[in-house]
């Protein structure tokens, strides 16, 4: 692990994958300058655990209101890490906050179509938008050539929902949030290319199906091992890997 | 060619594309009951070339307004299409209309970003949904087992732009687009799954670079090489190419 301190941002950082990963990040990912934990509702209910969290790690954890569905919450969420890293930037971002949606095809309303493209792709993007400079800014201050995880990052947790290859094999709902996450991998490539010359990296992950209130009770694994995959790999992340779509235990996962 | 008339629904029948392929579908593919040629505005300049077509063959070429981006319009196009067909059903939607966006990943914005989404992600999706009991009608009454083109069809017009694997290589911009497209791909996809079993066949085609407004005069073929590419394709299809995505040429193109 490098020594040199590195700063992240977490969304959807309250519950599920997203909190286990504020958690094992602040745990075992040091030195940390600051770690963003991004919810919808940091003085909310479901956020109680991530206040917790909090508590322990004052110094290393900053909760930030983010709504990925509202680009307005984005550009101030961006300004608050800005006045807190400054010069330094931001190392990672970890999208990771979505929402699903189980409808079929003949279900599937437009309303819940757009809410799932608004929550799960243009949100992402916006982010992007939004935080270029800051990841620009790490980018440049690494003083390391070429690309990597701890120098300047967009990983965007994706979902195997959102593989055609697989949908074609076994698809039976959740058609928005298919969607989505298909629109979400075309976003992050081109993202992958066009931030290249920045020396930003760019990759998504599939966690797994994983026992969260998303996955349901009846997931393959726990958040632990999810989470605990995912880092091991985003640690070990290459050049070569800018722009792939790796899972948890790290194989390539058809588009 | 078989001898049961059939009726065929084009969207973005005005220019382009579409209106070559209501020439070639009239004057190659016949017998044909009815022709339903969508445009966004029937009596408007744009629809000119299409309303002197319609003219030489008052029988069989209907003109329908349906704005792909607006789920009433595509509601009052089907009940105008249902009072037309009857009890027959309607055998062929060839959904062609769409926008371009050519912004690159910093500059789209979420307006560009949506708009794209709702015309050539969540139209494409309604028509199927406003059309699924016409589909059936047209697939009951052909009295021959499992799919064909000219029993009941779904096609869908692409681009090469909507492959991740293609943008992975060669992104430098469009991206409202390029995320619309693989989000159809991704639904479409879905549709010939969930659509199987009423034996409505769905697949995806890639025109080609063609010389229209959108593709611009550079384009490698015209018109009329593309649409005779992908008639031909469309006619020879068999239930291997259901959920296919195929250029004019019978070419797979890659997710
Ligand atoms: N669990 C699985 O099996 C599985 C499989 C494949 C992919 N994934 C992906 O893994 C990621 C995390 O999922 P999870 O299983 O941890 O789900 P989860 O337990 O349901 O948590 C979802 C998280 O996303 C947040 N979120 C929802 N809408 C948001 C918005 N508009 N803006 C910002 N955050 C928002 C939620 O915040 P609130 O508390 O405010 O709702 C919550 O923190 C998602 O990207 C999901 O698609 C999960
Ligand atoms: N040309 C190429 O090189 C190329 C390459 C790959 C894919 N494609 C695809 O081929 C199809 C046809 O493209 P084209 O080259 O013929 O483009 P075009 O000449 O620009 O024509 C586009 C057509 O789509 C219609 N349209 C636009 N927005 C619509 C909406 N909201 N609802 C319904 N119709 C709408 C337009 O109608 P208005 O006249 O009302 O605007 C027009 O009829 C598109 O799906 C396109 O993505 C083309």
């Amino acid at each position: 692990m490098s020594s040199k301190p590195i700063s992240v941002l977490i969304t959807g950082a309250n519950r599920g994958l997203g909190l286990e990963m504020v958690k094992q990040m602040v745990e075992t990912q040091g030195p940390l300058s600051v770690l963003f934990a991004c919810c919808r509702d940091p003085d909310g209910p479901r956020a109680e655990g991530l206040r917790a969290l909090a508590k322990k790690h004052p110094d290393i954890i900053k909760i930030i209101r983010l709504d990925a569905a509202d680009p307005n919450s984005i550009k101030q969420a961006a300004q608050q890490v800005a006045s807190v890293v400054g010069k330094s930037g931001l190392n990672i971002i970890i999208n990771n906050g979505a929402m699903a949606c189980l409808s079929t095809v003949l279900e599937s309303t437009p309303e819940e179509m757009n809410k799932c493209f608004s929550t799960n792709t243009v949100g992402p993007l916006v982010i992007i938008q939004e935080f270029i400079s800051l990841l620009r800014a790490a980018a440049k201050n690494s003083g390391t050539p070429g690309m990597s995880f701890r120098k300047a990052a967009v990983i965007n947790i994706t979902a195997i929902l959102g593989s055609i290859t697989v949908a074609k094999e076994t698809f039976t709902k959740s058609l928005p949030h298919r969607v989505s996450k298909a629109a979400l991998n075309m976003m992050l490539v081109c993202a992958s290319v066009e931030l290249q010359k920045d020396d930003i990296f760019c990759m998504l992950l599939h966690p797994g199906w994983v026992r969260t209130d998303m996955g349901g009770p009846q997931g393959e694994i726990d958040v632990h091992e999810s989470v605990e995959g995912m880092l091991k790999l985003m640690n070990s992340l290459t050049e070569k890997q800018n722009g792939a779509l790796l899972n948890w235990k790290g194989e390539t996962v058809p588009w």
